[in-house]
C-alpha cells in the first residue's frame, strides 16, 4: 500500500478541528481529521447543544412569569424530561450525519480512532501510518477528577450524568469554578430541584465586570437559587436519606443534604497524544501558541481547549482558531485577536462579555472609559422586564476605541455579534453614536451605552 | 415679555423630534419643542411600543409549540385582553414621563399645543410667537381615508382601534400594503381571531429579498393565516350578521363575512405647518430633503415620517435622521446614509430587512453576489426549529463589501444590529468570514453567509 501523505492532518474532529479541516481542505490541501469518539466534539455532543437545548426549555419556563403579567395565564407546565432529552439526542445525532456529510464534501479523509504522533510527520490511527506535512492538535479537553474529600463516591457526578438520566435529582449541589454551571442551576431549578450554586471564587462569573456579575446574582437569588461563594467541601458523608455536605462558604459552616454534587472540571487533553515524540512538553496544563496558533515546534499547530485554561473553553473560540490553524499551515498569514473573545451564559437573561473588562483594559494600560446604559430605560426592555438588563461599553479615551461589550439580557447571545463584529472593526464609541440600530430593540442600547461614555447620552434620565 | 429666541425650534416631539432636540441641546443650542399631542410621537403611543408590547404576548403563546416538542406540556392558555392593554398603557405613560424629564434635564424648552409657522423666524403656539434660528419639523405621518367603497362604515376602523377595543375582533380582514399588518394578523390570529391578510400588492412584504417574501408567508399560512395578494374591495355591505365584503383577489372572488376591517393607511403630516408662509410646497406627499436632512429652504430641516412614504416610516429612521438634523442645524456636517436602512417585523419569526436587496443592488450597478445560510442547518436553529430561517448577504463583487442583509428568524430584529453596524463600517464579506460570532447563536450564520457568498461555506452541506 502507498503510504498517503498529507498536507495537513487534523487530530480530534470537534468545534476548533472540522473548520479547520474543510477550510484547509477550500485552500487546496490533501487534508485527513482523526476522531476517537464523536464528531463534533464535547460542544456538540455533551456540551454547549444539549445545554444550550436544555436552556431554550428552560427560557420557555422562565418566559410564562412575563406571560403572566400581559394577561396570558397558563396552568402548571407538565415537564417530560425524557422527551426533552431525546429531542436532543435527536438533533445532536443530525447533527453529527452533518459533520461527517460536510467533511467528506469537502474531500476531507475521515479516520474514526486514537491518534497518536509517532515522531515528526508519522501519526498511528487504528494501526495505520499515516504521514503529514502540518498538524493541527485540537483534541479539546477531557473531564478531571475533582480533588474534595468524598469526590469518589457515585453520587459525585459531572454534567455528562445529565444527559443520561431518566430524571433529574431532587437536590443538588452545583461545585466549581465553571460558568455552566450557573447555567444548569437555572435549569435545574426551573424544572423543580433544589439547586445550592457553590464556587471556591469570590463571586460567581469571577473575573467579568462587576456591573454584569452583580445584575446576574440578583436575578439568580430572586429565583430562589441559593448562592455560596468562597465555599469549599470539608467532608462528604453518604448516608440513607443522601448526601451529607460538609459546606463552608464565607464566614459560614453548614451541613446541606442533597442527592448528587454535580463538577465541571475540564483539562486540556494533552495525554497520550504522542507529543514528547516530537519534543513537545506535554507536562504544562496546556500547549502555548504564538498568535498564529502554531506552537513551539514548527508545523505543529493546536486548537481551542488545548490551548488554555478550562475559562476559556469556548467552542466559537476553538472554530475561530481552526480557521487560522488552517489557514497558516496553508502557507497563509492568519493572526488570531484576544481582543474579541466572547464568553456568553444562556440563562434567563443571557450574558455575553465580549473583549476586555474595565479592570482587565486598566491593567492593559489603556486610560479607560466606561459608558452603560439599562434596558430598564430601554423601551423594549420595559416590554420585556428587563429590571437587571445593561450594555456596558468599554473604551479607550483617546481614540474611542472599543475595547469591550459587556451584555445581560434577553437575546444577549445574539446581541453580543454586534460587540465582536464593533471590535473587529476597530469601531469607536463615535461609529456606535452615529449606527442606527432599529427600534424598538434591545441593540439600541449599545448606541446610548456608546453615548454615555461620551457624555452625551439621550434617552438616559 | 422679551420674546425669546431659540436657536433651534423643534416641530413635533415625537421618535425624531425628541433625540433632535436633545442632540442640539447637548451641541450648546438654546432649544424648543413643541407638541400638539403625546411626547413620544406615534411609535411610542399608538406603533412600535404598543404593538411591539402585543407581539412579545403573541410570541410567548407561539414559543408553548417548541415547548411541547420539548416535553413541556401546557393547559390552554387564558387570555386576558384587558390586563395586556393595561400592561402596555401603564409602560407607555411611564415611558413618555421618561421623554419629558429627558428634555428638561437637557434643558429644552417644552410647548405643549399646535405650532405653525408664521413666515420665517417664527413660530406661533398656544398664541405665543417664537422666534428661530433653524427649524427643524418632525410632525410624523397622520391617518388616511382608505378609498375603497364602503370604506365609511364604523366597522372600518385602523390599528387605533386595537388600543382602546376591551376586546378583540372574532373575525377580520386586514386590508393594505403596510407591512405592520402582517404582525397585527399573526397576533390576532394568535390571540383566537379568524384573520384574513389582505394586500393589493403581488405579495405581502413587496419589495423585500424574495428569500424573505416566501419563507415568512410559508410560515404564516401553516399557521392558518388566509393571505390574499393583489387584492381589491369591491363592495362592503353591513348586515345583521358582520360585515359583507365583495373581495377580489388575483383570479379569485368571493365575499367574505367579517367583524372589522382594519386598515393601516398613513401620510406625511404637512397639513396646517404654514409651509406656505416660508415658500415650502405642501403640496406633494411628504417634503425633499438633501443628504443633510435639510428641504429646499435653508435652516428648515425635517426628519422621518415627514420626508418619506409609509413604506419608509420607520421611527428608528427618524430617530437617526433627528440626531442629523440637530448636528446640521448646530454647524456640523452629518449625512444621512441610506444604506443602512432597516425595515423590521416583530412577527414569529422577525423579520428584519437591511440595506438593498439583490435586485435593488442589482438595479443600482452593483455587480452582486448574494450568498445565504438556512438557520435549519445552523446548530442553534435546530434548536429552535428555525425550518423557514434563512440569512442572506447582499455584496458587491468587487470589493466584497456589504450592501444589504436580510434575516428571517427568532431574535432577527437584534441581529440586524450586526448587519446595519456592517453597513456601517463598510465591513467586507472577508471581514464577516474572520468575525468570531459566538457559538451556538443564530448570528453564526451571518459569517457562513458571507462564506457561501465567497464560494466557501464551512458548515453548508
Amino acid at each position: 500500500m502507498t503510504e498517503e501523505i498529507y498536507d495537513i492532518i487534523v487530530l480530534g474532529g470537534g468545534a476548533g478541528g472540522v473548520p479547520a479541516a474543510i477550510r484547509a481542505a477550500q485552500l487546496g490541501g490533501n487534508v485527513a481529521i482523526i476522531e476517537r469518539r464523536d464528531f463534533g466534539g464535547q460542544c456538540m455532543n455533551r456540551g454547549c447543544i444539549p445545554f444550550g437545548h436544555m436552556m431554550v426549555a428552560s427560557n420557555i419556563v422562565g418566559s410564562l412569569t412575563l406571560g403572566k403579567d400581559m394577561g396570558l395565564t397558563f396552568q402548571e407546565a407538565t415537564i417530560d424530561y425524557p422527551t426533552l432529552r431525546k429531542r436532543q439526542d435527536e438533533l445532536i445525532a443530525f447533527m453529527r450525519q452533518g459533520v461527517t456529510s460536510t467533511l467528506k464534501k469537502n474531500k476531507v479523509e475521515i479516520y474514526e480512532g486514537k491518534g497518536r504522533i509517532m515522531g515528526k510527520g508519522k501519526v498511528i490511527v487504528n494501526s495505520a501510518t499515516l504521514s503529514y506535512k502540518n498538524i493541527i492538535l485540537s483534541t479539546g479537553a477531557q473531564w478531571q477528577e475533582p480533588t474534595f474529600p468524598g469526590a469518589d463516591l457515585e453520587e459525585v457526578v459531572n454534567t455528562d450524568s445529565l444527559l443520561t438520566a431518566d430524571k433529574l435529582p431532587k437536590r443538588v449541589l452545583l461545585f466549581g469554578q465553571s460558568p455552566w454551571l450557573i447555567e444548569i442551576a437555572q435549569f435545574l431549578h426551573r424544572f423543580g430541584s433544589q439547586v445550592i450554586l457553590a464556587t471556591p471564587e469570590e463571586t460567581i462569573l469571577s473575573g467579568e465586570s462587576k456591573a454584569i456579575i452583580t445584575r446576574l446574582r440578583k436575578v439568580l437569588k430572586n429565583e430562589g437559587i441559593d448562592i455560596k461563594t468562597q465555599a469549599e467541601i470539608l467532608a462528604l458523608t453518604k448516608k440513607k436519606d443522601g448526601l451529607y455536605v460538609d459546606l463552608h462558604a464565607k464566614d459560614d459552616r453548614e451541613t446541606v443534604i442533597v442527592d448528587n454534587v454535580i463538577t465541571l472540571e475540564r483539562t486540556a487533553a494533552l495525554d497520550d497524544l504522542g507529543l514528547k515524540s516530537i519534543n513537545l512538553d506535554d507536562n504544562s496544563p496546556y500547549l502555548t501558541v504564538n498568535n498564529k496558533m502554531e506552537t513551539e515546534i514548527e508545523g505543529v499547530y493546536a486548537i481551542g481547549d488545548l490551548t488554555g485554561h478550562q475559562s476559556q473553553h469556548y467552542s466559537h473560540l476553538a472554530s475561530d482558531m481552526g480557521i487560522i490553524d488552517a489557514e497558516n499551515a496553508m502557507g497563509k498569514d492568519a493572526f488570531f485577536n484576544p481582543k474579541t473573545t466572547t464568553r456568553i451564559l444562556f440563562t434567563q437573561p443571557e450574558v455575553a462579555c465580549v473583549g476586555l473588562t474595565p479592570k482587565e483594559a486598566k491593567n492593559e494600560g489603556y486610560d479607560v472609559i466606561v459608558g452603560s446604559a439599562p434596558l430598564s430605560m430601554n423601551p423594549f426592555g420595559m416590554i420585556l422586564s428587563e429590571n437587571e438588563g445593561i450594555i456596558e461599553v468599554v473604551a479607550d479615551k483617546k481614540y474611542g476605541e472599543i475595547l469591550g461589550v459587556h451584555l445581560i439580557g434577553t437575546a444577549a447571545s445574539e446581541m453580543a455579534g454586534q460587540a465582536v463584529l464593533a471590535i473587529q472593526m476597530e469601531a469607536s464609541l463615535d461609529d456606535l453614536d452615529k449606527t442606527p440600530f432599529p427600534h424598538p430593540t434591545l441593540s439600541e442600547s449599545l448606541a446610548e451605552a456608546a453615548r454615555d461614555a461620551l457624555g452625551k447620552p439621550i434617552y438616559l434620565p
